[in-house]
């Protein structure tokens, strides 16, 4: 999950002075937050500080983030024709560089402490964004889109789904040494829909990716749609807290699981949380394979010391 | 699912002249829009024309309706000594006369030709939206006040609960041949916390109203859990679009289902709704105790030719 953000009261200072875009596209600026976050939270990995909205821009699809951060698409995809607006292919490392260069700055500050991990929004939640325009509660623009013209929908797909493979790729190369592919939005569909119009997409991602480093498949909203994201790829399978993890890891099989943990629970009373971990701890029961998370990100509502007190409290409990 | 909305021009043309709150405090227009959407509809049992926060005003809680429909409470409940507020019980033939009047004059202008459905809407979703003061999308207030005090929230869950019980007697008692428990938003929680804190209220709901009608338990958000939904009570298990619909119920066993159907699919192509309807009483497969439905409420955008072209469908398919 992304790890600077507005709980800190470093992030709100630096936020103050510059808007979010500014941060994305300042590579000093994004370690700095980043390795503040590592610091802050004494967590075992890093992430690059970005946005999974930013592989929008070399696509041509603007967008910017109003006054409370939420986006907005510029000129939504709303017909089949509109899709022709969005590039086939991106060169990442020109268009996108400055990710890049966040990615090596970030990695040279870390100096080895901890491992850093690239991402990229996942194609049906950057198409759900540029089709609704923003975020969404019911994705009536996007499904429509989707069952009106599957011929466009899966262009579209395939154009998001190429600019994002080539984003990763150059992640990598630029030093990330894991990577996520996050599918925010995707549990708004069921089984059958996400089979027919999403998986191909994201498999294609994953395969084109291989072995290089560990990749971490990560989608919240629907626990059912998780057997058929392990078989889109992905080393890692992200769970939100919608499942109990114990039994939803066993029916997944030979996969490694990260999250569960509600981010909510982080403004719970330390008791509470402390024993909502230990639920989690106990649930994945030492298993191997078994990254503790959270099942989505951290909201700006936390308590910067809450947050360290759960990842301490956790690496106490794991060593034990 | 409510079958009267601003998709029937009917509607629109009577929302012109009373705010949403008027009409549901008017029996006869109540009545009229009931009927209207089981004429327009073709549909085999009428739902009385109501919202599911009507059960608020006699509780104490104060709500409006902006002006795109959204409810605002007025005072939300946020801390644990608001719960005072909360009346302890209410008598819903005194103060909720009005809905029972609807159901009586509703019934007597159906005249027998379909069931009544009366409903209400469940404990958490009542409890989040008085929490959170109007619609959530992380139910963030909701699950504080949850985990920093659950006696409170017990407290405030077990008189939403009565009153709800008591305001679904009364609507049977006035003529419903059916209810409906809402729990539109209990997808937010896992299944730990919904077993800890919600479910022995929805419980004690339908074992308090026990076999006189039958009992339809909808909740939409997170198929895992159904399984503790159907522990909780409920003749028939409404499910939304994220679950296959033959595995879920298999899963479930002995019990009715209703639902599944994305309701975005009416707004996709003639043939692919139809190919989407014909997906779920594929997966139903004439076990007896399907009640085809749509996973959630029909959106406005929705033209009425395109529902009604549904359930002339689904009655001609059922009827080979």
């Amino acid at each position: 999950m992304r790890q600077a953000g507005r709980y800190q009261p470093s992030y709100r200072a630096i936020r103050e002075k510059v808007s979010f875009l500014e941060l994305c596209h300042d590579p000093d600026l994004c370690a700095q937050v980043a390795l503040r976050a590592v610091d802050d939270l004494g967590v075992d990995a890093a992430i690059v500080f970005a946005d999974i909205l930013l592989v929008l821009e070399p696509l041509g699809i603007g967008f910017e983030f109003t006054k409370d951060d939420g986006p907005r698409i510029e000129r939504p995809v709303r017909l089949a024709s509109d899709v022709d607006r969005v590039s086939p292919s991106i060169d990442a490392n020109a268009s996108l560089g400055y990710v890049m260069e966040s990615v090596r700055r970030t990695k040279k500050a870390l100096a080895g402490r901890v491992p850093l991990i690239g991402f990229s929004g996942a194609p049906f939640t950057l198409a759900s964004y540029v089709i609704e325009g923003g975020g969404s509660r019911e994705y009536s623009q996007t499904k429509r889109f989707m069952y009106a013209d599957e011929g466009a929908w899966h262009e579209l797909m395939k154009r998001l789904s190429g600019a994002i493979t080539s984003y990763l790729v150059a992640q990598i190369d630029a030093g990330a040494e894991a990577i996520q592919l996050f599918d925010s939005w995707v549990g708004a569909l069921g089984p059958d829909d996400y089979a027919r119009y999403v998986q191909p997409h994201v498999a294609s991602i994953f395969a084109a990716l291989g072995d290089r480093v560990p990749a971490i498949h990560f989608g919240t909203g629907n626990p059912a749609l998780y057997p058929l994201m392990k078989q889109a790829g992905g080393h890692v399978i992200g769970l939100d807290q919608r499942c109990e993890l114990g039994s939803t890891w066993r029916a997944l099989g030979d996969v490694a699981v990260q999250g569960n943990m509600d981010p909510i629970a982080l403004l719970a009373p330390r008791e509470v949380m402390i024993e909502k971990a230990n639920a989690v701890l106990r649930a994945a029961g030492g298993r191997p394979g078994h990254v503790f998370n959270l099942g989505h990100g951290v909201v700006p509502q936390v308590d910067l010391a809450q947050a360290r007190a759960l990842v301490d409290h956790v690496h106490e409990a794991s060593s034990r």
